[in-house]
């Protein structure tokens, strides 16, 4: 067991009538004058950015407006948020929507109190110290960004052709985790069952990059773990089928911020091959997140299973529900990965790049994807086992037959 | 599945490294001055006040102490605590022990800034509106003090008989939720069986209270209990024939920590008459709070049974790995409460007053009891079923067979 430190400050509002809090919970963090952070015209459609600015105004609090945000949040937004918040004395962030207005405004409040570029703390050129407090009204359980201190934004290009150099970059520290989460249920009863897919997906990801190490002995971080997994395995296909249902879209809204607030991942290593092998993917071809997520992870794990064959063979009889085949731990891991594609695909998530992008890769683009994933030939991704550019060259192949 | 809120922004430092944190960590959050609290002398013979005076002292951060902490701590010592700290204005407090010294901290702190006197906290006759930061170094896994807004006290008696007026109280408020832990395993590895066994009782009494309610649609939050639940019932017998595995301490350490932050009751009601229940045992015969938990429990269950009998064939099954009868899920959970009371006994527990006490106990302290459990049959206590003065008295009458 790894010595771990395990810290998820987020004070969470959870149910029907979270969103009568949004004003107060606001003033407890001390905003005075807030930045409405949010994506497309769902948010005004719906009435939930009515009911936001309804209580901030009771409250007497002023506030901004800056919408816009798409998935794979972009770093020209982020800039134009940061202008926005010094020309308008902006003293807390409130974001509307999922992760990519989460990590939208992470970035932007990172921005505020950091001297130099943003992009800076992206590429490792700098560190920083504050982030100006943030809050989030969350719509979408996927990212576990509510609670989280991952952020992940997109750096475009600066010239054609856009997707030969489009950067999609993490900066992952404390600093940014949000003061507050409200999270209502009812507001993900109308996602599309291709976005709750997703979702689904990728909130089981958070939990199985850290489960996927060598750590064998955190037994009580295993059943935690493995009990979100399972729950998550067993409410998705049903939410599919009842997406009006409160109580399962309860279950997976919850799931979402636990997988990804640091709790599945105490005394473990973590491996997060397969978000970094994704995020090229996703950058390239501008896909959703949690469909690319599927698209590898079968890859991964079958490229990789040998480094821990009793993992892959707990993880398929705990969470999977495969039986146990007791004298190979490896042919019950491979019937637990072939499980988890059956389970991709029960859920409409793509298992191949072919199903992800309509066509196959070209090789020139997984050369392209496979050098910047490991930044130029210079860096590996994983911990389970490390992977060098020849290896996620492998996995992009794997995944493209 | 009920609303409702989760905040646990303590800081956990985890591991064999943590207490070269200590003095980071009281500087991150403000401590210039610092009272360090703790109980008896096997702080100090264990080395450990040597330890977090060290730090202190290479950071140049002054100190005082004050000792003494008993279990079931005392209003007195707090009293004392809250005049050194005006006296040496100190603006940190640090416990360095168990439940016991962390719950004496809190009082402390709360008594620091409350205006008036701070026992009027714990009986309804105020509120708090600050709690002085505080930190944690702890060294007995059982309360979750560590990461829990609880905090309780007992009010000595001001004339003999000291029994019949002991008064336990709780005051349950975030304001006091340490700002950081310590927790390093191997400060637990010479803990006696004894005490070994209370915590590992209490850690489980902390989510089975969240446990038994009436809301059976919060798969998620089951899920994580009972894997919690499993995971000590696993470990607990094993730690006990090899306290000095690290590995098995750790899981229950970090047990006792999830298992009271306030995850094992997100969208459950919880009941706690349990905890109530006993709190008038330990303030009346001074018995180890787990042990009283014990003694309590399997009657408190078996009187509360018909409220709700899946909800104990699900923790029967579940959790204690009893065969589901599916005919009945009564059956069921009478042999789940059968093998819960045979689990106390492989550790060493009490499951009557009798083996806890080594007497019974008479019908007059029964009643006495009974009454104050129920403030002079005023109140009830749990939510699976309402207990009023005679249930709790029929309660204490079960467990005295």
């Amino acid at each position: 067991m790894q010595d771990f430190k395990y810290y998820a400050p987020t004070e969470v509002i959870f149910g029907r009538n979270s969103e009568t809090q949004i004003a107060a919970m606001v003033q407890k963090y001390g905003g005075k004058k807030v930045l409405i952070h949010y994506g497309g015209q769902s948010a005004e459609r719906s009435g939930l950015l009515a009911v936001v600015r309804k209580s901030l105004d009771s409250a007497g609090i002023a506030y901004v407006e800056l919408g816009g945000v798409v998935p794979n949040p972009r770093l020209s937004l982020v800039r134009k948020g940061i202008e926005l918040c010094k020309a308008e004395n902006v003293d807390f962030l409130l974001a509307v929507g999922g992760g990519s207005v989460i990590d939208s405004i992470k970035a932007i409040g990172y921005g505020l109190d950091y001297k130099g570029d943003v992009w800076d703390l992206f590429i490792g050129k700098g560190e920083a110290d504050t982030c100006r407090p943030l809050g989030v009204v969350l719509t979408i359980p996927a990212a576990g960004s509510e609670m989280s201190e991952g952020c992940v934004i997109t750096k475009e290009a600066e010239q054609e052709p856009v997707t030969s150099t489009d950067m999609k970059r993490s900066y992952d520290v404390d600093l940014c985790r949000p003061r507050f989460a409200i999270m209502n249920p009812e507001r993900t009863l109308t996602l599309p069952p291709f976005q709750t897919a997703c979702g689904i997906t990728d909130i089981m990801m958070h939990t199985m990059e850290r489960y996927f190490s060598h750590d064998d002995d955190m037994l009580i971080t295993d059943a935690v773990a493995e009990s979100i997994l399972k729950t998550v395995r067993q409410c998705g296909p049903k939410v599919l089928t009842a997406p009006l249902n409160y109580h399962l879209r309860a279950q997976i809204m919850w799931a979402g911020s636990i997988a990804h607030n640091g709790l599945t991942g105490c005394g473990t290593t973590g491996d997060w091959a397969t978000h970094n092998i994704e995020h090229e993917l996703s950058a390239l071809y501008n896909v959703a997140h949690g469909a690319g997520l599927a698209a590898i992870w079968p890859h991964w794990a079958e490229y990789v299973l040998d480094e821990n064959p009793t993992r892959f063979a707990q993880f398929a009889v705990n969470v999977l529900d495969v039986p146990n085949n007791f004298r190979s731990a490896k042919e019950t891991a491979i019937e637990g990965i072939a499980a988890m594609k059956q389970f991709y695909h029960s859920i409409g998530m793509p298992t191949s790049i072919q199903e992800l992008i309509g066509r196959k890769a070209t090789e020139e683009e997984m050369q392209l994807m496979a050098n910047k994933c490991s930044i130029g030939k210079t860096s590996t991704v994983g911990n389970l086992k490390k992977l060098a550019y020849n290896d996620i060259l492998k996995i992009y192949q794997l995944a493209n037959r």
